[in-house]
């Protein structure tokens, strides 16, 4: 058994191409022996976002604190706050929006354990 | 996609014996086409606990309010408040109590979604 909060975690800024102002937290990994999913927490400052991208693993969120978007292939954008669950299939575009200009937008990003 | 709040998600009493107390909500399960991971939701209200068993997959989970414990298989209290994540090993014994007597105890679950 694991238990850590997530104040706890080593925070990181994301430096992938098309993410600004994000930074990244694993309070769950395949480190921790974790046999099929791992859990991350990204923090999006205001302004911030993920990149319009695509990959062939699913994404599964909780919102955790603020308010956001996550838009979709054709650039619709779904509003996201405090206490939503969302599902990214494999190969979905997606990104993620702050949309406060005053406070993060926080959430939980669950992936399988071989991409974290 | 998918995107749901938690404020929409059926809620409904978990009867398995050594349960009291606690509802079930399931916002991302397999019948949304999850790949590989499911999440739930217990609230566990005052007084409430989990069953004190062991199963042969694992649990993530992540703390959305009040205060808890996880028990261990020597009946040790790890405590759980807003903010924590926890993982659960497949076959680790194990237990949720809420500890807080004005309170709901709410915590996301996630397993393998064989079993949601």
């Amino acid at each position: 058994m694991k238990v850590i909060n997530i104040s706890e975690v080593d925070k990181n800024r994301v430096t992938m191409p098309g993410a600004d102002k994000v930074l990244k937290q694993i309070p769950i990994s395949s480190k921790d022996g974790t046999p099929n999913f791992s859990l991350r927490v990204f923090t999006v400052e205001p302004d911030g976002f993920t990149p319009f991208h695509h990959h062939t693993y699913e994404q599964l969120n909780y919102i955790i604190e603020g308010e956001g978007v996550l838009i979709n292939e054709k650039g619709e954008e779904k509003p996201l706050k405090k206490g939503d669950f969302a599902l990214v299939l494999p190969n979905e575009i997606h990104q993620y929006k702050n949309k406060l200009v005053d406070k993060p937008f926080v959430f939980i990003c669950g992936v399988p354990k071989e991409f974290e």
